[in-house]
């Protein structure tokens, strides 16, 4: 921590900052210069609360200088971590996994049919929700269990992996009898309770960014799962809050490279969540590809206009079929490959930055 | 809900617009001006996803005309809500309720040292957190029902209500056994699980404001927990993320007259959390008093430096002395009085907005 | 400028970045942790663009510990500066100032009319625009010069104060020979070359906080005006961007006792601009009052239903006499007094932070 | 105009909002439902202020349903505007424009080594300022026109274009004889004064969008240039202010999609002012270019370490090469080709969005 001295601070003061911060454990560097006194306080407390200090008489400015979270960072693992998704999907690596469904389970009908189409065209992930987060109480609510069953004997007719929303530690026991990764939402990025249950639990975890979250409160987010014992978590870009009215949300796309940088996680985007709109949806997957996110989750649907949620957002399936289309090449012009469990292929070399 | 229709829209695109209309249960009124073709679809569907009709091609900008939040609405009941805490604590008539206390329970001591204190100054709720909402997984997470234990203690003692966060489903019940008010913090607003079981509890809520949350989706998360039949709902602005840096968060004190405006349940302010620096406290709670709040509620600790959470926001008692002595002047100046439940009083003319 | 080494930097990587900050002039102070390496970079160079040593392979953070403005810093001058407006108005001091007045200047009829009335109501700065920044091109753009007279000669039958906006260093000279006080809007804040001219007036800059400005960034801007010999800046928070959409802005008021804290300058607040909604107006010129502002600016019409621009959120003239009767209280209560030049007044002491 | 009553309104009220809507010149269609009355305001007047009725006693909510900008949309022009740039450069066709250069001009020698390796990789028009908005009055401010004769020069020599800020009216005159390209920076996109001017230009207007801008604002600010007679405007994303603090700002790139649907006119990309860090700007100017950008526009620097400004976002020559390289594989990829004027060139069919 350095701690920045007020050019007008008196002398008893810096003594007392000095003080505190001997009380707290720290060691202390005292750096003085012409204009400007400098405290270096040393010792590792990565959970200590800066502003303590920041708010004694005489202190100009406090600068943490260790990140918060440990397990999550690039310097406690250099090389990527890749996440195994059952026996052949290896999430992080140099091949691109596409993540396609509905926003909400509704039936047998529309789940088979799109688990049969989105294999087709080159999903290997099947989403779709149980229990749904939904703004208003009186909005459809999910089916809850009968939807994970609905939605497991889908993926294992077509041989597709599943990925649904936890919303409640009360959910945790019943949804990893049938999905092979548990999604947070971004509206529960810091349910820290959820979180630390998440991190007793056998399987990877989807942890979408917060609406208003940076991305090492992420980072942190992600650190409660690690540090349970779970070190597969997967991160989603999935659009930030911003002022911008004509998307539901703006798709941070710099955060991919910025996560790749800090922390050895891989790194998902969701165009649909991003945009709210399903025109836009197409461009920003090529957009996201382009910039290295190590995979897609989209929303598609067999009849948008009947959905019972987020019908806006989610892609015809012929629009799917194009979307596909379209990334397959921006995929193969960085360098990278599509993820084909089950069939032999050859990668380039990757750019992913 | 209003359809604008696109300039160049077809007649086919307007007529594809009509029937899907149609077909989500609307009636159709159709206008058309010079320049402008607008739907008018009549029903009341609180929550249909708009969105489904805005990316109908030819479509230009949909409107949705009624608020999606209907038991918390002021044209649901136009009288304002008053919460009975207690048997004489009266929040969200004329007098200005001051809640109080640390942001941690941290041991027997400081909370029976506070509640004498507080007390003393003006206090009757005491707040204080036994499940700590912390960023990092590594910092103190609070003394669990131990805590409770204490808190209760130290409230029967000096006569206090008692307020603490509640985060999870699963501490619903244990927390229920001490408190006397469940908090909802900011990063649990939309944690809507949590909402609807809230809804059946027999006690006030707490709910404060998401920190990127609008006004509009505070009143719809309050909903959930109305809607439950737990009718006594207390909103809380908290401050909200914005790209200013030398405070935590912005208070928006304006939210305090748009909620009054918008709907009949009281709103508090938290001055500690929406600037997130001591001296910065007193000044903001006077302008939360001035604004129009039904209560403010303020962090205190006896020895600040030394607290194990959020030290650097918690006023010293000797503040809250002086706090308490300039909010009186502000509360008589605007026709209030101070709730002070087993005195008699007399109170002036309220000008609440 | 503290510079932390990444934990991962190489041998070499740390010494190419202690050269660096050699070539640039500063000093080096070395400080090896047992896991992190910190360099104190020593030496005033306020315009040192950090950036420059950010991106260096090694670096993990960079921190400045100088602020960049200087003139408009309460460690340059520890005194609050008082801005004198005519012979007897001296804003900054302890007498809250009140300007009123339309958004635009319309007719001799209106400015007249309302002079008179704002005066008897104890304004005692008249403000009105006469070059109008409107986002449309196709609305009403102001009077121009014309306005200019009709409002200084409103404001010398009533002995009212006058200040104006000035969009462009083109109108300067003209508005200099009608005006009091220049306004600098929001959307100029950072028009740095009109900043730079304005340093040369000799009269009062009133200085509005851009829409996404932090204090830091308002701060910067004054120093451009004080840096060009020109001493009298009045800031003002007037409402930023967020994501509330049931007010125009939101108001920070946290701005002022941030703002007294770190500079000299007097800041009043207009919460006509932040709110947007002409009965939100009083409430926040109250909240505003209370946390400290030096002044307060109130745009009243005397028609606001036919005003030639921001209508919606202009007082009635009888709105404005309730908001001086509500405002004198508050200001009465925090122990300041209203400015009323040419009465004799006693002042109580000031309780601003 | 698109009226929703309040459900509490009383008769007079909703007479009296009819009454105001008649005065100001609009036809009244009044649709009444079981649940909400909703008045149809028809007439065209693009620059009323809604508030005007937002504000009435009675009024729940005011649509705007026509566009405030004209000229600028989509619906006025359906083709793409493509801007002709010199003689061979065709801004908004299919072909990707590429700008490259320094932050400012500092020397001859700088600008004639960059002209010659810029020219080689394949950029068409340089960049490069003269007059330079800085946010601290001690930075260095540009070279004037100095900088634009040597600049100038640069460019004659090597075949390129030449873009340079203007930041205020009177500079017009003086860029006009050098540039070919007028760039209007993020903090002056609502200078109306200096849009107004350049209106009246006879040279393509580069207008960047501003830091907290909306893509409609930035759509009304080209409307003011349009409505002045110039045509020729190039719209640039180059990121807004978000929360994220490990880029600088945060790059909208939904904004291509989203202004290529709402607006005819071009719109091309700015990586490395959006995240300000050089290591990042590559993976982004591919995700602007997969996102549908019609040219992207980056800094270099033939010596980053010792740029007299925004060094740390300035590429390196080779990372300027490598650029070139990703890049058009991915506008390869796209089905569009790069602008290379005096060539012949084959053109694959655009999948633009």
């Amino acid at each position: 921590m350095v701690v920045v001295i007020d050019k007008n601070a008196t002398k008893q003061e810096v003594e007392n900052i000095i003080e505190t911060l001997y009380k707290h454990g720290f060691d202390v560097h005292k750096s003085t210069g012409v204009n400007q006194t400098v405290l270096g306080a040393i010792g590792v407390q990565p959970d200590f609360d800066t502003n303590t200090i920041r708010v004694l008489p005489g202190v100009a400015e406090v600068y943490r200088i260790t990140e918060q979270y440990k397990l999550a960072s690039r310097s406690f693992k250099k090389e990527n971590s890749v996440i195994k998704i059952g026996e052949d999907i290896f999430l992080g690596d140099n091949e691109v996994v596409i993540i396609a469904g509905p926003c909400s389970i509704e039936s047998e009908d529309q789940m088979f049919k799109l688990a049969e189409s989105l294999t087709a065209l080159g999903a290997v992930v099947l989403r779709g929700g149980a229990f749904k987060p939904r703004s208003s109480p009186y909005s459809f609510q999910g089916l809850g269990e009968d939807g994970l069953r609905i939605m497991r004997n889908a993926c294992d007719a077509f041989g597709l992996k599943m990925v649904t929303e936890v919303m409640d530690v009360s959910q945790i026991d019943t949804i990893l009898q049938y999905a092979d990764i548990l999604q947070v939402g971004a509206r529960n990025m810091q349910n820290f309770t959820l979180l630390r249950e998440l991190g007793k639990a056998a399987k990877p975890v989807l942890l979408k960014r917060g609406l208003s979250a940076t991305t090492e409160e992420l980072l942190m987010s992600a650190e409660y799962i690690l540090s349970g014992g779970n070190m597969d978590v997967i991160l989603c870009e999935r659009g930030i809050r911003t002022f911008e009215r004509s998307t539901r949300n703006t798709m941070d796309l710099s955060s991919i490279p910025v996560i790749h940088q800090k922390s050895h996680l891989p790194i998902i985007a969701d165009p649909s969540h991003a945009v709210g709109i399903r025109d836009k949806v197409i461009p920003m997957a090529r957009a996201a590809i382009a910039a290295g996110a190590d995979g897609i989750m989209v929303e598609v649907h067999p009849d948008p206009n009947n959905a019972m949620s987020d019908g806006g957002q989610s892609l015809y399936p012929e629009q799917f079929a194009q979307l596909m289309k379209e990334v397959k090449i921006i995929i193969q012009a960085i360098g990278r490959g599509l993820s084909t469990p089950g069939l032999k292929k050859k990668v380039a070399h990757s750019i992913r930055n």
